[in-house]
């Protein structure tokens, strides 16, 4: 499935990061990046750069801010044609503290939006394009949102928005085959100056086979990480987008490394994958959000009572 | 996905056993069971009808025989609608050993064939059938067999067996999508007195995806497992299926419970799932023999060295 046009973003540290509030320290980032740029992926995303005024450095480790300083401390001495992205949320970020492109390791802002917000987003991708960044809009929970509002917001990004990907993100884990299809058609029909992107959750074991789906209907953004770690169920393991996608680029073999050493040990401090009340969760099209809270208590193995719980309180 | 054709098979105790030598204790197999057959599952399979003569009682746990009398313990006093189905290998069994359908609790044989034994599968179809079973015919490993000995086959198997379904069993975990809609729609033109099935293995999360994929070709019989247990990266979660399907004849609750209670216990004693080497056996076309045999030894994590030894090998 080789498409030179397709681009591969290894959001290992920053998905990862939801589970631990960010707090990789810095040899393990090191030794992320380093496997990364050796197997010729196309991006890095270490983070999020959130304003320290509205969160506190007290509770969140420094892959919550991604200051320039510690991403230069990281990729030192390392050689890599890997570009370095970081993600912004809409309204937790101070453009003004974001320094132009030629002062920065950054070379690509991912923001994050949800339907609602796209003109904050259109904003956003604007001022962070004239500051000489690439970047991205990532249109999250969209299996909630996929009606007139949704056909209305890609519109208005092709014809007012500087980003070059819009990226499809399966917040919930939600999606299978038919509908990612749909959607990726969909984007394509409108977004004819920009790239389309994918970004898949783990709930239901299709974070991997969506991806394929949305390369089959010509998606070239796609998103993965090492083991597919990442908040909740994960992501799409990048080992399997790697070894799918036959691009004499990429070599697997630093990144099989890298989960002997550092991710088999890891998974057993924190915790994501294939988890049931994730993958309940992702059946519902429900925020993970009540499967994490369950997986923090002494039900953590009690799915039937959680299946009900959602089953109950979803009643509008 | 509602479709009144389409009919689950759990094949947990069959395909489980073929990590533990089918040495599941009496009492798990009535819990499977009983969960089962209150989830509203329409097929349950219990393991190999083999011949003592072939297998020692040894070497072997019950469900390697699957006797009639082993069989009736373990359905003995459960309210069910679950049809048994029991597995047959070529040249493993005596077919002169199994009684008349009439005699037996067994309502469903499927033989399990590679696509150069098909005449032998034809036979054993039919001398079963004639004994009062229903029959399938499932062709193994058919990645590495879709060429024109399989379309040859397809054809005789229309022809001239009286299986009622021929399943796609995807042995080395190696097909996405595209060769699934393929082959769907092979199988679909050419049996039109006869089902098609899936059966997927778990080596690149795509099992579970594989089988929605069949489902859309138009597959109505489908292999699932809970928690998707079974040889090496395991099967389709029967969990999943069952939430996707959307029948109401179908409840997922007593299969929550069973995993609750029985399958997180057991996942800490044998183990199956997404692990690195089957996910490179599978990326491989290969049979997981190799990775099986790396897992039971102190080099298990060392992924890259069998990552080499099968590039290295595969040369021909």
């Amino acid at each position: 499935m080789y498409r030179e046009q397709i681009k591969v973003l290894d959001c290992t540290i920053r998905d990862g990061g939801l589970i631990n509030n960010h707090d990789f320290d810095r040899r393990f980032v090191r030794e992320v990046y380093k496997a990364i740029s050796a197997a010729g992926v196309d991006y890095v995303e270490l983070g999020y750069k959130n304003s320290k005024k509205l969160f506190s450095e007290k509770e969140f480790g420094l892959w919550k801010f991604c200051e320039d300083e510690e991403i230069n401390k990281i990729i030192g001495g390392i050689e890599s044609k890997t570009k370095i992205s970081v993600m912004v949320d809409i309204g937790r970020v101070d453009l003004d503290e974001i320094k132009p492109k030629n002062e920065s390791p950054v070379d690509m802002i991912r923001v994050a939006s949800y339907v609602k917000d796209i003109d904050k987003a259109i904003f956003m991708t604007n001022q962070l394009a004239d500051k000489g960044y690439e970047t991205t809009i990532n249109i999250m929970a969209i299996s909630r949102d996929a009606a007139i509002e949704l056909d209305e917001a890609i519109v208005q990004i092709e014809k007012e928005s500087k980003a070059q990907a819009v990226y499809i993100v399966d917040s919930f884990g939600f999606l299978y085959q038919e509908p990612v299809e749909a959607l990726v058609k969909k984007f394509k029909a409108v977004l004819k100056t920009k790239e389309v992107g994918f970004h898949g959750h783990n709930n239901q074991q299709l974070a991997f086979s969506n991806t394929i789906e949305a390369i089959i209907h010509g998606a070239n953004y796609l998103d993965a990480t090492v083991y597919g770690i990442g908040r909740a169920a994960g992501n799409c393991p990048l080992e399997l987008l790697i070894g799918f996608l036959k691009n004499p680029k990429f070599d697997i073999r630093p990144i099989l490394d890298l989960i002997s050493k550092e991710f088999i040990p890891l998974r057993d401090k924190i915790e994501w994958g294939y988890i049931i009340p994730y993958a309940i969760a992702g059946m519902m099209n429900e925020h993970p959000r009540a499967a994490m809270a369950l997986r923090e208590s002494k039900d953590k193995e009690n799915y039937r009572q959680f299946y009900e719980s959602l089953m109950n309180t979803d009643i509008e």
